[in-house]
């Protein structure tokens, strides 16, 4: 039976943990490639080209959407961030489950273009606990903070929207809960049309009006 | 997070091994109850009233039927077959999961009745395996298989109504798919509509507004 690949889209607040969670999931199970993002903002320290995200200049990205080569894109704070096509569907072709961490209006976006997909959400165990990680990070102000709380009660909004939720707890079971659901995914009848019309067709040719 | 129970239904055509299946993913995993249909045929020798089947007269069938005490039923050869409602509505208001084992046009009704209900398919790898499986159980003569067949050709064309597939390959595997399918469903948004309210109350009531 042949196996389509899946185009799956993780979001999830800041602070849900949800970075982890893909680098483990693409680490533990080898059907999955994660998309990497095309941005306009400059590198930080440690990030790559290529790894962290692909870094343009504003005119290259700007090229990249009038040619359609873009899956979706926003701009935050004065930069472009977007999911580049061409790699998104190479690795689709060749079976691979391919994983977007996106925020939620681009996650909506890739819905709406490819009902297909499959939408997952990020929770933390709880609002308490959000609030925690964000400050037990110890890398950003409170005021900071304060935007990422706000964001979330936004973002919060699309959860019923999304195919999936899973709370981000314990992150060994977490991971197989994310493989859990996209092989399910894989599952359904109009993912599997080849294999049933076979069945089909054999049933039809061989035994259809025995009686 | 509290975890509301599923109603499963499972079918397939006669030779796709699915009350193996249903043995195996009932006394693998603890979260599933096995419900026992209402028929009026006479038990089979081995047969025991309340687990294979409830064995009752056509009299308590017709009363049970009007009384609205069963979720789906179906006449064949002569025979009431049916799903009595209590069992299954008390142990889904424990939180078990509910596993019907029931032909397709019952699966169908119980579907239109229980939209949040699971339908699975379990499908044998080709139609040549289906009916070595028939021919090699020795039990059934020639005629009879003819007519499973012809079932099972009729049967497929209801394959797509269905949520999951499973093909009945090695059962170990198909075991785990099954439970992994029903798992997955447990997170989907409509399913914890507690926890998201909780987690957006908090978000809305701790955070929205700020910035």
């Amino acid at each position: 039976m042949e196996r389509k690949g899946l185009l799956i889209v993780v979001s999830g607040f800041a602070g849900s943990g949800k970075g982890t969670l893909m680098k483990r999931l693409t680490g533990d199970y080898d059907n999955y490639s994660l998309s990497v993002s095309m941005t306009t903002r400059k590198p930080r320290p440690g990030e790559v080209d290529g790894r962290e995200y692909f870094f343009v200049t504003k005119e290259e990205f700007e090229r990249k959407i009038e040619d359609g080569g873009l899956i979706e894109y926003a701009a935050y704070v004065e930069n472009y961030y977007g999911t580049p096509r061409e790699y998104v569907e190479e690795q689709i072709a060749e079976g691979k489950d391919v994983v977007l961490e996106i925020e939620t209006q681009g996650a909506l976006k890739v819905k709406e273009r490819f009902p297909d997909s499959i939408l997952i959400f990020v929770l933390p165990p709880s609002v308490e606990e959000l609030y925690k990680r964000l400050k037990n990070r110890g890398t950003e102000t409170e005021d900071v903070i304060r935007k990422r709380m706000s964001r979330a009660a936004k973002e919060a909004d699309t959860i019923e929207k999304y195919d999936y939720i899973v709370i981000n707890d314990k992150v060994d079971e977490c991971v197989k809960k994310l493989h859990g659901f996209i092989e399910a995914a894989h599952y359904t009848p109009d993912r599997n049309e080849e294999f049933i019309r076979s069945i089909k067709d054999d049933l039809e040719q061989l035994w259809k009006g025995e009686n």
